[in-house]
């Protein structure tokens, strides 16, 4: 394994000292890009997830045109319950739709165990030879769906206001809803484990749909798994993310999980938030990412009151508290990168 | 005007001595009835709104089925937008849309300006009728959308995943955007004002889309506006009701903006949030809507859990954490209503 040029990331994950922040995009890898869609104009979606060439190709795009220290390799989070056996379509527009989700101890018979390493090996693939590409260049983060997310897309079928299905599975038949997440996590962490033995530098776990359950169903259904995912995970010193959006409450329990770092959303305070569970973990995030809408003064005034907020010393991974948006001007995103890595200096003064 | 015969839900509001906590839950006027679907199948929504008999009728419904503690007039927070003279389409399954939402300085100019009391003279007298029918059973919540997130479906035109184009118009135009909030604010302070002159014993604004914001922009582009609301209403001793979806941030600024009950969603410990603002103000909420999916046992647990989360002492008006979810058994809502009525009377014995 060559040694990396730039591992502000994986310093400033674990908290080591770093001369200035470092700073990636969620969806970095995406429709903003002008060169991303020039590939993908080529082929659907999840032909891209599924050939290493194009998925290495587009994970590293931004790494040339913005300049971010760190790739995150494209894929899919839905790319689990597709492998185990739920067909999956990608509608243009309306976003993944599974036709038939799960929803009874009928439907989840159907759901096969997987050998992630073997069933998701074309991720390994592309994430081994995104690595090579890369050179060393950057670190390289490797992803999956936290059990409860996936689950929720799995009882859902789709994108959901309310998320009856999922709500009334757990409400009326919490056994059931037990066992998927157990047999759930058990994939995600065999995953993840795969993913950093194929090269992958650290991992982030997206619990994108933790914030619609009440606390202690957060706890009950969420957080046990993605502890369970993480006490599990075949690591050296690949550091883990969580990112559970919308989590505002239970901070303190999620910064206990096993964690290096905990994602935030934009309606977070960083400051307050690094007061509160800032020693125990490394913070990422958290600039709205409707600010790249925005002029460059805006854009460095949000970013500038983020840095100012979270304040010196290391263990702070900039950026935006969701995913980059699919019409932000590609010269914004790269403004926003330059302005961090200038910026940020002075909060790394060596002593 | 009769005096009530039922005034736990105006006493809860004031902190007042109440012998046991009062219920109403948001959206009760609503699709899960089959008494207001039966009336929905002879009449389109709107049509609804502006025929004060229907309104009445369907605002009632619950007080008589359900036996919850206050009524609230059954209309739209977009009935304003509408008046202003934006076309508004209710579209089943897709929601309210505006064909020609608001986006520039020109658009800005087709809103008229309109005084309430004349141009949704039909919303005033629909209270004033539902106020004659109910005949002093409950009190009677009038309500309205908070500034920002009528603004929100103004320049959106349609439900947003994302909000790009509001958030593109106040972070590239703020000048614009802070023009509209004022002109809707005096609107909405208009209209709360006449409602409380026809009849209505309470009112609420609800700041559905306030959670979207960061906290600093929530601050500057809806909470101002929504005190700039609450000083100009024109009330005795009715008290103001804010409901701020998503705003776990900013909790103390929020009890200060002059409301007398602050509204929670089911992502907050209402005994935690008590603690911090529970002096300043009450509290309404917070189940989970989805928990009403559950068993009977699921809706005792989970409603047990947060009468003991608020505790002893009034200033606790019961409610869901946002609307009643249209797919819910009325036996479940009529369930949670009575479980309220005889648990809570243990919290609330007189010394």
């Amino acid at each position: 394994m060559s040694q990396l040029q730039n591992d502000l990331f994986l310093r400033a994950c674990k908290k080591e000292y770093v001369e200035r922040t470092p700073i990636w995009m969620m969806r970095q890898a995406g429709r903003y890009l002008p060169e991303y869609r020039a590939v993908r104009a080529k082929s659907d979606f999840l032909t891209m997830c599924k050939t290493p060439e194009l998925a290495a190709e587009v994970t590293i795009q931004p790494i040339d045109l913005i300049g971010v220290d760190a790739a995150i390799i494209f894929s899919d989070i839905l790319v689990i319950p597709e492998a185990m056996g739920m067909h999956l379509e990608m509608n243009e527009g309306v976003g993944p739709v599974f036709p038939n989700p799960i929803r009874n101890e009928n439907d989840a018979k159907q759901l096969k165990a997987i050998d992630p390493s073997v069933d998701l090996k074309y991720v390994l693939d592309a994430v081994s030879l995104t690595k090579k590409e890369l050179n060393g260049r950057v670190p390289l983060i490797g992803f999956s769906g936290a059990p409860w997310t996936l689950l929720t897309y799995m009882v859902e079928g789709r994108g959901s206001k309310s998320f009856s299905q999922v709500k009334k599975l757990i409400y009326n038949n919490p056994q059931l809803a037990h066992f998927l997440l157990d047999k759930i996590a058990t994939v995600v962490a065999d995953y993840l484990s795969a993913k950093i033995e194929a090269g992958a530098n650290a991992v982030q776990i997206f619990d994108t749909w933790g914030g619609i359950l009440p606390p202690d169903d957060f706890q009950k259904f969420s957080l046990n798994y993605i502890e369970q995912v993480i006490s599990r995970i075949k690591r050296k010193d690949e550091p883990v993310i969580v990112f559970a959006k919308g989590v505002h409450y239970k901070l303190k329990r999620l910064a206990k999980c096993g964690a290096d770092v905990i994602g935030l959303d934009w309606t977070m305070d960083i400051g307050r938030v690094r007061k509160r569970i800032g020693k125990k973990v490394a913070l990422q995030g958290n600039l709205d990412p409707t600010v790249l809408y925005g002029t460059q003064k805006k854009i460095e005034k949000e970013a500038s009151k983020i840095l100012e907020s979270y304040g010196e010393g290391s263990g702070h991974i900039f950026n935006l508290g969701h995913g980059i948006l699919p019409d932000v001007d590609p010269q914004n995103a790269k403004y926003l990168v330059d302005f961090v890595k200038h910026e940020s200096a002075k909060y790394h003064k060596k002593n």
